[in-house]
């Protein structure tokens, strides 16, 4: 075990410690069963991390990024909380999600909950301007709100451009990490110039993140990837790749075959035959090889932007901490 | 038109510009458009409204209270268009419901969207300390979440007490009230003694309000009051009365009639003849009698703990205020 991850363990158990016991109260049972149900329901802890990371790699203090990494966490839960219920999804990470365990208005409210919880957090920051702080905390949460409605908007329109969808994935995947990364950096009282730099390295990893994620999904090996692969093909989701594709496929038969899957919201069964095409289409038409480019590029982007920070152990744990999202190496 | 109901009217006029302007993006449509529906919906503007005059009534300025006002008023919206959605409310002031006119999930990206544009207005206020503010307002998210969670809680319980009845509505009804109050007076830098009587005079009127809210379901002329009444017995809502009734009723004819309106979840149709038979019960045991002494004792409690103010018209103001929402006085 590398000194990084075992750093990285040693913080994610001081997070998940402080998230069981945020939630002090027990009535409303409808309230706070649901709540600490979701909040002990792991995950890698990303964002709490990112502030941890950030905060440090500007020179200030674990300690004081504390509840502001709790707060994004939290709040990145009120966004699974919600999503789950509008994307009608039965399990999340494993587990039931709450809309359908317990009922869509106690989903609602644990949601809204989350809101007010993560702020509760937030605003007990004892170091940088609260003011700013909040005022970033705030931004996040509104562009998220935008994200995540464009998305909905996406689902229901033929016509969607690659950019749109780039604009799109930096509001929903994207805007919580550029907020983790803010609101670490004022915590740590960073120059603008330095807090500006770290919020475009994570703006960078979450863009990679997303397209990462867009293309496992047809280039994964079943096995390691833990599910089928083409997924996003029967669900008809506007991924990275479908929407490059409609840009660069020119032969009619090829075209027929993506148009059918934008126009009739997906494959709707697991077709293998229609899947292997498809990705037939996207190697012949370098779709592939131009997202894993743009990985690429935002991945070198990102530690680019590093560049701003002074050497030290914690902006090595930045370039380690992007690299193990991606997968690059633990 | 006395000079209470004019500064009255000159205030929501502001209040209401401010609303209408807050909004300026347009994209994502279906995130937008929503919006500005809800927030130029009318209403009396009573939270902002509260905060304003608490503000000057401690010696602060109108203008330093507006951003918060505004805050409080897109928190209170933000209450409605979720709560439409649990009750499956169709219509609110006279207006389609945000899930009906568009859907559900519309509806609840719209109310998350305005948690996040109310701390947007909030942080933007100039005076007092931002973080006891944003604390204030944070707390009041919380518990209008836990008020609500025990609503929907209660409507499944068929031994609801009335103690617990007060406490639900504390935090569902006044909350809000009384954060309108503590920002209000926060803004205006007053002493903690103040804030707390200022924040105890909302409460009151919050309890008040409630009460007679309930109280003139069955007792109200139904050309004022604009629609039937024994609307709250048609649904089964657990009421101050119907609460108060189960205490006090003995005679087990009587009791069999509460108990079904209990165990029937309402009476589901417009029953006139035991819609009189519960207003013979409510008057014969004195249950009216008790809700109109529970408001008299409230409105009195509210207006004592203004005596803490030096006299002011702001103070005047206070006391008109409360009068009016309880249609005492105009």
């Amino acid at each position: 075990m590398n000194k990084f991850y075992e750093k990285y363990i040693s913080y994610k158990t001081r997070i998940d410690e402080r998230l069981f016991n945020f939630i002090e109260k027990e009535h409303p049972k409808s309230l706070y069963e649901p709540l600490k149900y979701i909040l002990s329901g792991g995950g890698k802890r990303i964002r709490p991390m990112l502030v941890l990371f950030c905060c440090e790699a500007v020179g200030g203090k674990f300690e004081d990024a504390l509840d502001a990494s709790i707060a994004m966490e939290i709040l990145h839960n009120f966004t699974l909380v919600h999503d789950d219920i509008m994307d009608n999804a039965d399990t999340r990470r494993g587990m039931e999600t709450i809309h359908k365990k317990w009922d869509t208005s106690i989903a609602i409210l644990a949601g809204d909950e989350l809101i007010g919880l993560a702020y509760k957090s937030l605003l007990n920051t004892p170091a940088g301007d609260i003011r700013e702080i909040s005022k970033s905390f705030t931004d996040g949460i509104i562009e998220v709100c935008e994200g995540q409605s464009f998305d909905k908007e996406f689902e229901e329109r033929r016509d969607v451009r690659l950019d749109e969808y780039l604009m799109m994935i930096e509001k929903k995947t994207s805007m919580l990490l550029v907020t983790c990364a803010e609101i670490g950096a004022l915590i740590g009282n960073a120059p603008s110039e330095t807090i500006n730099s770290l919020k475009k390295y994570a703006g960078s990893i979450g863009l990679a993140f997303q397209i990462q994620d867009d293309m496992l999904d047809i280039t994964a090996d079943e096995k390691e990837f833990g599910k089928k692969i083409g997924g996003d093909l029967v669900e008809g989701k506007k991924t990275y790749l479908l929407l490059k594709a409609m840009e660069l496929v020119n032969k009619p038969e090829d075209k027929a075959k993506i148009d059918f899957i934008i126009g009739n919201n997906g494959l709707k069964t697991r077709d293998e035959e229609a899947i292997g095409e498809i990705k037939r289409i996207y190697e012949e038409y370098g779709v592939i090889k131009d997202a894993h480019e743009a990985v690429e590029k935002y991945t070198t982007l990102a530690e680019n932007y590093l560049n701003v920070l002074k050497n030290s152990e914690a902006k090595e744990m930045l370039v380690w901490f992007s690299r193990m999202l991606l997968g690059r190496s633990y």
